[in-house]
C-alpha cells in the first residue's frame, strides 16, 4: 500500500510565503523523499537548535502516513534529545542556480521536503533490524542483503529513530528568472545553471578483488553517472 | 587579511563522538564554506526546531573571524526570529558512500562545518548592499557586477544576517570502510561510490539572445561539469 492521504498542513508546515510553491501532494513528498540521500535534522540541545547531515530511509507502508528512520550513536547527544520533543527533518536537492536580470530576482531551483514531528525510539528488536535495513537499502537499493547483517553488539550500540510523515511541507522552485518587466531590455544574461548529483565510478577498497556487484552498478547509474 | 586563528571549540563546537574527525583547522572550515552552495539554517521558531534551506555567502575579512552572510525576506518568519537566539548554519557536502562488508560499518564521506552564534541584522546600507553581493558571488563569482543592483525598494524587502564564524566546528569522513577483522572473509564487496555535484550546460532563458557570459561558463566549469 503507498499512502495517498494529502498534506496535512498544520501552524508550522503551512507556508506563510510563497504559496505557489507549496505542493500539498504528498506523492511529491515521497518523491523527495526517495530521491534524496541525506537530510539535515534539527534538534534542540541544551536550548540551542543543531542542525546535523545524517542518513535516512524511508517505510511507506509503516504507519498511517509512512515512516522515515533515522539511526545513531546511542551515546549522541542528537540522538537522545531526539525522543523527548518536536525535531525537524529536512532533505534537500538544489536543482539549479537561477540568474536574473536582477540581483534581487536571483533564486535556486530545488525540492525541499520538511518533516515535524518526535521520533519514537523503536525497541521491537524485528523492527530495529528493519529500519536500518531501510536505510541502508535507501542509500543503495540491495545493498542490506549485499552486506553482513548486524549482529547483537552491534543492535545494542545503535538507535533507531522512527518519525512519522503526517507533519510534512514540501516546497519546490523550477524554471526560469521572475525578471520585473522593467528589467527585460537590461543587457545581462538570464538563465539557468543546471545542477545535480552524479556518481563516479565505483573504487574497490585495496584488499577487496570482488567484482562491482550489480545493486552498487545500478545505484551508480541511478544517480546518473557521467560518460 | 585570511584568518588563521584556529578553531576554538566550546561545548557546542567541541565534538564528543568521533574527535578523530574534528578537524581543528580554520583552513579546513573556510574550504567547506567555500565550495559550498547552500547552508541548512537551523532556528527555533515557536519553540520547534525549523531547518530550511538557504544561499549564504562569506566574507573572511570582515570582523576577527570572517563572517557568514544569510538572507531572507523581511516578512519570514526564521528571519524574525534569528537575531534573538543562537542559531546553527550547516554546510555539508556529500563526497560518496561508504560501503563495508557489515552493515554496521557503512558510512558516508563527508565534509561538514557547523556554526552557532546570534546573527547580527545589517542595517548599514553600504554592508546590507555588501551582503547582498557577497552571497550573489558566491554562488556565481562575477554575479553581481553582471546583473542589477538592488534598488532602495528591492532593499527594504530584504533582512540581511550576519554570522560570526566565530564559534564553529568542521568534521569530515574520507577513504575506505573500516571493516572489522573478523569480516574481512566474508565475501561481500567494499568500496565507495563517490559523489559530486556537477553543472550543465546554462540554459538561456526563452527572451535572452546574449550569449553565456564568462563568470556562468566558469562557474559551471568550477563545478566540473560533466563532459
Amino acid at each position: 500500500m503507498t499512502v495517498t492521504t494529502p498534506l496535512q498542513p498544520t501552524d508550522r508546515t503551512s507556508l506563510r510565503r510563497s504559496k505557489e510553491r507549496a505542493a500539498s501532494d504528498r506523492e511529491v513528498l515521497h518523491d523527495v523523499l526517495r530521491e534524496g540521500m541525506f537530510c539535515h535534522l534539527g534538534v534542540i540541545v541544551g536550548g540551542d537548535p543543531v542542525v546535523l547531515p545524517t542518513a535516512y530511509g524511508i517505510d511507506l507502508d509503516k504507519g498511517p502516513d509512512g515512516t522515515l528512520y533515522l539511526h545513531g550513536s546511542v551515546a549522541a547527544r542528537s540522538v537522545v534529545a531526539a525522543p523527548r520533543q518536536t525535531i525537524c527533518v529536512t532533505v534537500t536537492h538544489a536543482d539549479g542556480l537561477v540568474l536574473a536580470r536582477s540581483a534581487f530576482h536571483h533564486s535556486v531551483n530545488y525540492r525541499s521536503a520538511v518533516i515535524f514531528g518526535t521520533p519514537r525510539v523503536v525497541t521491537d528488536p524485528d523492527e530495529k533490524l528493519h529500519g536500518l535495513n531501510v536505510i541502508v537499502d535507501h542509500l543503495v537499493p540491495g545493498r542490506s542483503k549485499g552486506s553482513r547483517p548486524p549482529n547483537r553488539k552491534e543492535l545494542a550500540k545503535t538507535s533507531v529513530l522512527a518519525l512519522s510523515l503526517t507533519e510534512a511541507s514540501v516546497k519546490t522552485r523550477a524554471g526560469q528568472a521572475n525578471d520585473d518587466e522593467e528589467d527585460l531590455d537590461l543587457p545581462y544574461w538570464t538563465g539557468v545553471i543546471p545542477l545535480r548529483v552524479v556518481a563516479d565510478e565505483p573504487v574497490n577498497k585495496d584488499d577487496c578483488d570482488l567484482l562491482v556487484p550489480a545493486h552498487v552498478r545500478t545505484r551508480a547509474s541511478l544517480l546518473g553517472a557521467p560518460s
